[in-house]
């Protein structure tokens, strides 16, 4: 398999932990089937609570899904852990947002300070929430930033290829290494990835072609606001570089090598990790979902940790839920990303837990169970 | 206007107040229209807010729409207030329901208890409930049950009018009551009403199909249960009864008379007393929404007050929901009734309020505004 040739750890410049990190190919590895069983265990106990058989919908799937993410019949999901990734795009220069590069850096600062809708959305479910400079352009000097910055940006890829082969993988590595550092050390419960990266969009609608082999027409959307007049020259971008670059659809690597980027490497990483670890997967937006699809590739049942958390406004994001079979918890035609669109879920994947754990039975509150009429 | 003709303040069953309650016309005269300019000014601050223009989507609606509500550019909806009425409809003996009649009482108990979904879903957003006996069959003897209680259960409305006019306005009478206890002596900021009563599917299906103007047999779905079989069979009891009993369309206090129920009833008058004092009413499923349909009969701009939690899985439910021009925020196929879609809902609508109060602004964050391409 193409991602085995690669075991660089460049850690150089980042919080690296004092154990030995496991490779991108041990974790792949120890992502194991869901746990279908115990997923039945907590059907039956979801099927006695004191309310009309299959009457809290959705609520009910997502608890019978935690339970065979996680293995355990009332499973946990507090507290959630956010992690979001920036880093810079080279495409960026050809004029496909609405926002000039340096907005990246700018709301690195703003997440850092706490005024972002990240920031404030995370603490309504008193979640954790870290920063990981992985590829801004610019260098940000905070103490509350993660330094794991692989390089200042990717390189344009309508011109040439975004990254090397090794800084791809260094990517996923990178994501892995903060998500242990999430889960393993701080505790969180379950995953939320996010991003900030001016053009992002365009690389994901690429990466969304690719894998899910649709015309970039049809994926691509307004982004962070470009005007609708826009989207042509913004797909027609996307087709020249694609039909330049060629990547292999059949190898994740060497899709990210070519379009990029550093945070959706990074958020793919982080990914396979929670998945084998057995944490359930919060999914944000078409970024993250397209992120999402390329650890797919790389781990086909990595996909069976991930929930939607909402469909954006962004049309290739119904494209890439669609690849992974997930159907979204909202629909509120957010476009913001950071993970703001799961954290706003999360709430309700919540709930979904509590009502396991603290909803009574039919039998405990001595409550008539249906007729058949 | 017809419901001027009853004054009467029948509470010799419930925990009446001190101070005088207002009367139904003394409140739908005090509900005004919301105040458009503080929208506008809510607009122009979420505009200026550290995201890309428009990027939280419906979050953004709502933050407008809580500012025109309450008259406040920084809206408040913590704590939420959520009242739980109760009542038995005679029309439970044609056999329209899933469940024997006594679950209605059962489940009131298991709500003091603490055990049914709304209270789980109340506790998890920091809420306040109380539950209100308005009229169910059986005497419920349990101290933190708030006894309201009209008549033992309606009549069934497929024999003879399921209340008298008396009864009607009393039970709108007792939904304003309880609001005001909850808003002006609890403090409640955003209310949400639910109920429980076995048929009142059944009675929701007749109101909007009223005040709808739709077939009956487009409006009816499973409720806690039934049968897809059965679907047919409780259509043509509604559409039977609703030939005996003829209500007026145009009389909101004759449909609730005629076909029930005693907590759709209070649930409308609730409704009312909260846009009097311009506090937000937050829309549970379909039995609520047909409440708020009668209600908006009384006075139509108490609809102004409301927004939609939740889209249920009852047909009934969207052509309500439509009749009064609202989106829901969730649609994940909920039947639970008790207020349980709202109260899930509910996180949403206060993160709008976060949004708004806890997000850095372009200027305060340094963070530049967007461009044109």
């Amino acid at each position: 398999m193409p991602y085995m040739e690669s075991n660089i750890k460049s850690k150089q410049n980042f919080k690296g932990e004092n154990e030995m990190s496991p490779t991108l190919q041990q974790v792949i590895e120890a992502i194991k089937p869901i746990n279908q069983e115990v997923g039945e265990i907590a059907q039956q106990h979801i099927n006695n609570l004191t309310k009309p058989l299959g009457s809290l919908g959705e609520l009910e799937t997502i608890g019978v899904k935690l339970a065979e993410i996680t293995g355990k019949a009332l499973p946990e999901v507090s507290p959630p852990g956010v992690i979001v990734f920036a880093a810079d795009h080279g495409i960026a220069e050809e004029g496909v947002s609405a926002y000039p590069q340096e907005v990246t850096a700018q709301m690195v600062l703003n997440l850092l300070s706490g005024g972002a809708g990240i920031n404030v959305f995370t603490n309504a479910v008193n979640g954790m929430i870290e920063v990981v400079d992985v590829g801004v352009k610019s260098d940000i000097d905070c103490q509350d930033l993660i330094h794991a910055k692989i390089a200042w940006g990717t390189k344009n890829f309508a011109k040439e290829e975004a990254m090397t082969r090794d800084e791809a993988v260094q990517s996923l590595e990178i994501g892995m290494e903060r998500a242990k550092a999430m889960i393993d050390d701080k505790g969180a419960k379950l995953l939320i990835v996010g991003e900030l990266g001016i053009a992002n969009t365009t690389v994901s609608s690429a990466i969304t072609a690719i894998l899910t082999n649709k015309e970039v027409r049809s994926l691509v959307g307004q982004g962070t606001g470009i005007l609708p007049t826009a989207l042509d020259f913004k797909a027609s971008v996307i087709e020249k570089a694609l039909e330049l670059q060629k990547p292999n659809p059949d190898d994740a690597i060497d899709i990210l090598q070519k379009v990029g980027g550093f945070e959706i490497g990074a958020m793919a990483g982080a990914m396979l990790y929670a998945a084998s670890r057995r944490i359930p997967i919060l999914l944000d937006g078409f970024i993250c979902t397209a992120s999402a699809l390329l650890a797919e590739k790389l781990a086909p049942n990595v996909k069976d940790y991930m929930l939607a958390g909402h469909q954006s406004a962004e049309p290739g994001h119904k494209a890439a839920l669609e690849a992974l079979g997930k159907k979204p918890l909202l629909q509120l035609q957010l476009r913001l990303g950071e993970g703001s669109g799961a954290a706003l879920a999360f709430h309700l994947v919540e709930a979904s837990t509590k009502m396991m754990k603290e909803m009574a039975t039919f039998e405990t509150a001595n409550v008539s169970k249906e007729i058949e009429i």
